[in-house]
């Protein structure tokens, strides 16, 4: 697996001159490809950490993995049975077993006093240390035990039912590359050859400021005109699935002095900073305002449909992104262009997203030149998209991902096959 | 999404006699249904548990969810606009553009002293109360601002760009049913309606214990013919992705004493228990023997390769899973039979393996009448079967997923598309 293509592939489309918050900038939108080619451009990795093995999983190395030894330490057995010299056995059969004298039994877990000379054989159990002079193992269900001699039913082949002892892993093997997301089975190859703590990449620390006068906590009793605070929650579970951690902030009302101090805390004590809601066409689009204040906005407007008013920018290094307050629109700003910004911090292999490839259940209309997503349910192998404003949370509830609508289409058609991506 | 069919599809196949283990039991194994059937029975629920909403991502509700009130709890703008009554625009155009007198702004947050009478209108930011009145909002792309007078140039239509006080939710509204899996917008719908802790099914917790006589901690250096504990990491990382919690219980050498007391021990602190190793034809099944002695064997050995061994029992009412010592075997199992233990004790819907559609890159012979399971490499779309010993852990490091080769057929084509289960 090579992982080192992180945002390679977006092109670096011109970016308009820095916007002006008065000059009608938000009709110099750019395409989902510059957005994300900038804000990877501007990210930082992580840096590393050594975690118990118990907590790697999901985990990036940040190390190169060498075995520090033969695994197995040594010829052990695959089976268990007889371990055999397989030249004492080439015309044993069911009708004319070979008789072996059974010489002990081999101790798990022990490589004393082992050996089979000519004619002899000795019990051993699967794991077992292959005793001097055996090359082989014939299974037990081939064999009849009669005292201390064992009738062999079928001739055993040279190595039959042995693991080698380098066979896993031989001492100094490079076994995973730095950039490798464990799995399971990987923590078991790293219990294996003894490690106990593993150096992985930090996950990314990510701030959360939400912002609106309407806003209140979600412990809170909404007055009239008030809402709870949704996009704060629903942002940090999606970015704990993507590996990363969370770090709320709270609301800011509409107060820009106290948005600009909160962004500037925010930016020294997390990776990236993702403000919620304050990105519009309004008077009062304060988040734009606020970066500006403290550092630099790069863009502002994305062509694309929801999520258009999403803005990225920078405060003392740190990469912001402003993401628009409708939740489904916050949604697939997270998917579309902050996932990538946390893949290349952590160094995470790109292209993980979960697709399912199904049927439309019916006709899409394509909107006018624009890429637009939609949010789909998937149900029996068909495709049925939820239309509904972005700003109601019952279409992306009842909704399993989303699915693009390319700008050059002219829509989607019943039955045509489709790549969702799942939420 | 109905979620009441965990286990309900798995015949109930005759068990045979209460296995002995002088009697060549071994040969009375029975299908993968019937274990999985059988092993179902015996399960229990976890109960149930209040979490905190940010911890609520990926659990089982526990109870169903009703919207305690409308939400939004107003009718409220979806755009930044101008609120205006529609009946004063249906002439309006670019040409010749209907004048309205801008009564004022709708501050965020407040429902105040905001009425709109015919002639007027006023600006209202996305999110804002929809002022008395009005019963439509001009997006302000399609308006000019000339002092107090608002030119808007096209028509408004009944109740365009609003959401009306209950189309998210009505109060009463069933949301979720018991038994939902949440996911990040779950949560953001919990959030809408004050949900800060959230009642869910309790992670299954999950009893490790590693048999073996060769076996050595993580941190130890093996000595000749000892090898380190794999399966426990490895269990453990599993059971996490299941969503479970692993309890180690660490090392038993080969001291069956030290076994049932630990197995009793375990039994009466965790929802299940899995023992790692020590079921096998040999003599020294010291796994069996241990259930037998404070429980019940009821299955010893499933029609399944590799993974033959399995032991299913149950000692004070607690299921309890011997797997085989082999990892690519013990992944299986995990898989296959632990899976859906652990779904129905969460009363988790079934059906959540991840699969991958594919084709073969190259033909798989069958086994004789028997279900088997390879280990497979998925890489652009082809399926690599990964040959390898059971006992080895490279062919497991390398691979995405497994792949069923049911009895009945002749084996697999390449160019065949087959369903991976990824790992």
């Amino acid at each position: 697996m090579k992982q080192n293509d992180f945002c390679g592939n977006h092109t670096e489309e011109k970016l308009p001159d820095t916007p002006s918050r008065n000059k009608g900038y938000f009709f110099s939108v750019v395409s989902l490809d510059t957005a994300i080619g900038k804000l990877c451009s501007i990210a930082h990795e992580t840096g590393t950490e050594s975690v118990p093995l118990e907590e790697a999983d999901g985990r990036v190395l940040a190390e190169p993995i060498y075995a520090s030894s033969d695994i197995p330490g040594f010829d052990r057995s695959w089976k268990d049975g007889y371990a055999v010299i397989a030249a004492d056995t080439p015309r044993a059969s069911e009708a004319a077993p070979v008789l072996l004298t059974c010489a002990g039994t081999v101790e798990m877990g022990s490589d004393e006093n082992d050996f089979v000379a000519p004619g002899q054989c000795r019990y051993i159990p699967t794991g077992g240390v292959l005793p001097k002079g055996a090359d082989a193992v014939v299974m037990i269900e081939y064999t009849e035990r009669l005292s201390d001699t064992i009738l062999v039913r079928r001739p055993a082949v040279l190595g039959e039912n042995i693991i080698r002892r380098d066979e896993d892993f031989h001492a100094g093997d490079s076994i995973f590359e730095a950039g490798w997301v464990l799995r399971p089975q990987d923590i078991g190859v790293l219990a294996a050859i003894g490690k106990t703590f593993v150096a992985v990449m930090s996950r990314p620390r990510i701030g959360i400021i939400s912002t609106g006068r309407e806003l209140v906590g979600v412990d809170a009793t909404p007055r009239p005109g008030q809402v709870r605070d949704v996009n704060a929650s629903l942002i940090a579970a999606m970015l704990i699935r993507k590996g990363a951690i969370p770090i709320q902030y709270g609301i800011v009302s509409d107060d820009l002095k106290h948005l600009i101090n909160l962004l500037s805390t925010a930016c020294r004590e997390c990776d990236a900073v993702l403000v919620s809601g304050g990105s519009s066409k309004d008077e009062k689009d304060i988040t734009a305002t606020a970066i500006e204040a403290c550092g630099t906005v790069h863009i502002h407007g994305i062509s694309l449909a929801p999520g258009k008013p999403t803005i990225i920018g920078s405060v003392a290094d740190t990469p912001v992104v402003g993401l628009p307050g409708h939740p489904a629109s916050a949604c697939l700003v997270l998917l579309l262009v902050v996932s990538p910004l946390l893949q290349v911090m952590e160094k995470r292999p790109a292209g993980a997203s979960v697709t399912i490839k199904a049927r439309m259940a019916e006709n899409v209309p394509a909107e006018k030149g624009k890429e637009t997503y939609i949010r789909v349910r998937v149900k029996n192998g068909k495709v049925t998209p939820l239309f509904g404003k972005s700003g109601l949370l019952n279409t992306l509830k009842e909704s399993d991902g989303i699915l693009k609508v390319p700008a050059g289409v002219e829509g989607l058609e019943a039955g045509e096959l489709v790549e969702v991506i799942q939420w």
